[in-house]
């Protein structure tokens, strides 16, 4: 277990979020690559709506930010490779092998996310929008479009490269967010590319860690808060 | 002049893209950051379509990639890192100073990009389009929310951190998506970060070696071809 209150390096993390972005908040990945680190970690929660102050340490009023008391970040991805460097069974330490997992970290951040994210805002946020009606066809696309570049680069592979670095845990985040719909599942290899991260135990006990903050945290029904 | 037709450095590029895209394609990332570290470099241009071989290089079938005969990337944010960690004038060496670099370089492709490219590829690529009308306006709140977010941050600093960095190219790269609009204009902080980051000489040379390279392979009218 690698929750420790007393623990030098703090993240940031939502004490609850509605039930679509459980599992799939940016400090899932954080606590994903603290856990494979081996890595203690405590967790500050922000309330809604955060603290106007929190735009000095995080100015796009996300989560996570990292701080080690050496170092103070915020970008999921920044923070991934940070801890990487720490320890060699996130990112390899040779030239070709360390940044050929930067470079997925940015692919799963840039060329991959935008696409998927955008069926999800479709899907969860703008739905019942006309222009969301209109759109969704085509968004639909353009994600699967990206998932079968992954899957395609992947084959028969097991990891995105010849082992499972920070690129992986990004990518794995990022496939998530289609949870709501069959698109990754339709892709035989790229479902058990998916089944593969999400079985590590580090990934499981991050998970369970950011949903059992947010059990923690449900809001109590108006009537019973009064 | 850091185009060197025998460097060893080699980055992928277009031979030719239409106006819209002149002056934004990502190689020019690639180009600021060697022009600014002092490197040498020569361009292998593709032509349109693309080999389809060009998907085991790059499997989103972008540019650039990078070879230097050591390291084998694509992404232009691992592209940028990795040449900022041959050059103290794009990456600062200590750590906190590195990765607030690295955190920006997330932050321009993460947590800003999107909402801007969305709202370029309204303008550009859906113009005409239902959705992309009724969408625009909500479109265009999301980028002015994102700018003011990075405005905010800026405040009256010269760059993002106390420095110039890999992250203020990237950052400044990601504003240039909005030539189109006034909506940097509007806002006369990001303005002047917009300008001075343009003004840099490393810059100029970038973006001209870009638009040679597009003016030299501007296509002939069918008729002129026959």
């Amino acid at each position: 277990m690698a929750l420790n209150p007393s623990a030098v390096i703090e993240i940031t993390a939502f004490g609850w979020v509605p039930e679509f972005a459980q599992g799939v908040v940016r400090d899932l990945r954080a606590r994903w690559a603290l856990e494979e680190a081996g890595l203690d970690y405590r967790v500050r929660l922000l309330g809604q709506p955060r603290p106007p102050e929190y735009l000095r340490e995080q100015p796009f009023d996300q989560v996570p930010c990292f701080n080690d008391g050496e170092v103070r970040i915020f970008e999921s991805g920044a923070i991934v490779q940070y801890i990487g460097e720490k320890s060699e069974k996130l990112l390899p330490t040779d030239k070709q092998g360390r940044f050929r997992a930067i470079q997925w970290t940015c692919a799963a951040l840039n060329s991959v996310e935008p696409a998927i994210l955008n069926l999800l805002l479709i899907d969860v946020f703008y739905k019942g929008e006309e222009w969301a009606k209109l759109r969704r066809p085509g968004a639909e696309e353009m994600a699967k479009l990206k998932l079968k570049r992954v899957s395609d680069w992947l084959g028969d592979k097991e990891w995105l490269e010849d082992r499972f670095t920070i690129g992986d845990l990004m990518m794995i985040t990022v496939l998530r967010f289609l949870r709501h719909t069959n698109l990754v599942a339709e892709i035989p290899n790229l479902a058990a590319y998916l089944e593969r991260g999400q079985a590590r135990p580090a990934f499981q006990r991050a998970l369970q860690d950011q949903l059992d903050t947010f059990a923690a945290n449900q809001p109590q029904p108006e009537g019973a808060a009064a």
